[in-house]
């Protein structure tokens, strides 16, 4: 046997020859065990219910991002798509190889088999449809334009926007969410390969977050806390489903818009702590907001010191996020660090320094009941006057509809086609 | 007090006021507890010995690995470089700041602050000089060209090589190995920062390994077992650190080369199982040689089926990598996966797609006594002949001689500067 500089893939004598020798059974042997060992229950997430996990899941540490363009032709197709996608989505939660891995060695793999042995590591995937699924120049593809939540809008032309199209939009995204780097690769991996005839990968973007501690809040790329204020657990339903304003299919589904924010990491470094800290609002290393003493007492937006100024100044990023700046309105996020290495790059803001600079910072994930009146609504006035934005630029834009869970024999938006 | 729109970094006035307000005492009580907190000792790789950290060490989770071109206009300017990284690194792999924080809130942070409270994470730091360092453009910038070691050559050009020279060389490198990737991008960022004076970043480059399991080989994006065949912590001494033939500085220490090798994973993928084993000479799912039963049998490079040809092919990549075929040549491999998103390609191999592929493969590192019996020696016949070659595509390259550790007082390559 010897493959004798043949480039074919598909080498029928040696699969032969191996099937006479018994080669064949003893690899099914090894592919059985492999494929049929269940994860611990600790290390997984179930994949179907009420919601779709990867939403209220306890953040896990690595992420892998993935937007799709549909190709195709109609609507079966993307049906037939979607039910693959459920198939494959709820044995890779469990643990498991994308499909069974079969005996056939002359055949490639079910799965590329990288995540062989690794357990299912808390993944979650999590589906969503974007504008383009709905409606496309102005075309209905797949009957569905009637089915479109008012609440799926494209994201405005927000200030300061420097959106590269080959990092923004897509047609369906799939966020894969695990504790190893190499479980969320494996899995969009395998979903992209299912999708071959059906959809395209148009774009990927992989993040992390720094090891969890129990009960302390990750610092982020600018060194610091980030997400004290996130709704807690008990909260985060009220801000995150789509309730009955919703078509049915979305109704217990949850918008998501994800951003690229590339930061100006170099720049930060080279501003005082103290002029951080009246940037963000908070002290750098306690996380306290400024005129308060902890990391989770609240903010004091109405303090106000000596001289009649805010202690949180008009322009601090956290008074301009928080909920009392916007009738109330929260959003739920999800994000994680990304390192992209170094590019050639031009600051923005004195001194313009130009030439490498880390292409890194945050993939910004949130979820919300409705964008208009949660991302769109609080970012219009960021995007503005945030002082945060002379440090950070948004290369990367998208937006989708999580549909709600699904429950057995159902296959992912199963609702919406039901109801088209 | 108040940003106000202002951009400006040093903002005296709130300096003032919050000295004046004793707030500055409590944020450098802040800092004095978050810089002297002693990571745990399992948590801690020590950064001083006989040899350099980051060869042997038992590989973590994450690297973040940087390439600088120095910009220092004279050797003093270099040395003070280099004594100011030894420093940091000393602090930054005991899981402290890269220089204790100061109280001085009117200044930049002497750290950016991401990694507080995450620990040492296991963190290495390994040095290492570029040929550049020595001569460039025949020019001998440092008075080192005397001293540079003979095994320390530019990379002959290799067939196939497809490099850029943004991903390529660098005269200064440092890989950041730990167990979380916020820990890793924190060191490089920190000691980037340092090196503003004297280096630039040229190219940096972030990998991962699936979470260890005790006893288990990690797997590849292709699938495979990856690294069976390395030496063992017992043999790889006599693989990696050079001896009596270097000049005296770099006695103890190693030659690391790096390549950063794309994989054509979809076009792996539509292979079959057969063919896959038969291109890398190994059975996929239990990692045993073709020929053989186990993931550690011998390699039976010259068995023969009944037809009289090799189990094992003449280009399989195991056999062509083995020692046996080398003259007994070893090196020991230390390399991550790396996943850069997708961007547009063509294969190399039929059907020679075009389009949206991942930027993902492996980002090589290996160690040895002498990169002309190791590496190159290995990879000039590999280049020409191994079937995996079809499938992947070398973009990065760089070759560095890492001196040998160091002792407290001295700084990283002082006995390079000591003999110069």
């Amino acid at each position: 046997m010897t493959v004798g500089g043949c480039a074919c893939p598909f080498a029928s004598r040696r699969a032969l020859l191996a099937a006479t020798a018994g080669l064949a059974g003893a690899i099914a042997g090894h592919r059985a065990r492999a494929d049929t060992a269940p994860a611990p229950a600790a290390d997984r997430v179930p994949f179907r219910g009420a919601h779709q996990a990867g939403i209220l899941t306890p953040q896990q540490s690595h992420v892998s991002f993935a937007a799709f363009d549909v190709t195709a032709p109609h609507r079966a197709a993307l049906i037939a798509l979607l039910r693959s996608w459920t198939e494959a989505a709820e044995r890779l939660t469990a643990g498991a190889t994308a499909a069974p891995l079969g005996a056939d060695v002359s055949q490639p793999g079910a799965d590329s088999g990288e995540a062989l042995g690794l357990g299912a590591a808390r993944l979650t995937l999590t589906f969503g449809f974007g504008p383009g699924l709905f409606e496309q120049n102005g075309a209905d593809r797949f009957g569905l334009a009637a089915l479109r939540p008012s609440a799926l809008v494209e994201l405005p032309r927000f200030n300061g926007d420097q959106l590269v199209p080959e990092r923004s939009d897509g047609d369906l995204a799939v966020q894969a969410c695990a504790d190893d780097p190499q479980v969320a690769f494996h899995a969009i991996r395998q979903l992209a390969r299912l999708a071959a005839a059906a959809a395209r990968l148009r774009w990927v973007q992989a993040g992390f977050l720094p090891r969890a501690r129990a009960g302390e809040t990750p610092r982020n790329l600018m060194g610091f806390k980030d997400g004290t204020n996130n709704p807690s657990a008990a909260d985060a339903a009220a801000v995150v489903w789509a309730g009955a304003e919703a078509p049915s299919w979305m109704q217990g589904g949850s918008y998501l818009v994800a951003r690229r924010i590339r930061i100006a990491l170099e720049h930060w470094d080279r501003t005082g702590i103290d002029f951080q800290e009246q940037t963000m609002g908070r002290r750098k290393y306690s996380g306290a907001p400024l005129g308060a003493h902890h990391e989770f007492d609240p903010l004091p937006l109405d303090a106000t010191d000596a001289d009649g100024n805010p202690v949180i100044a008009e322009n601090a990023h956290v008074r301009l996020g928080a909920p009392a700046s916007h009738g109330g309105t929260r959003l739920l996020r999800r994000g994680y660090a990304y390192d992209d290495g170094v590019s050639v790059t031009a600051e923005r803001w004195p001194p313009w320094r130009q030439g490498l600079a880390y292409d890194a910072g945050l993939f910004f994930l949130a979820y919300q009941r409705d964008p208009r009146d949660g991302f769109i609504r609080i970012f219009e006035t960021m995007a503005k006057l945030d002082a945060l934005n002379q440090f950070t630029t948004h290369t990367g834009s998208a937006v989708f509809a999580c549909p709600r869970g699904i429950q057995t024999g159902e296959f992912i938006g199963a609702a919406l086609f039901a109801s088209g």
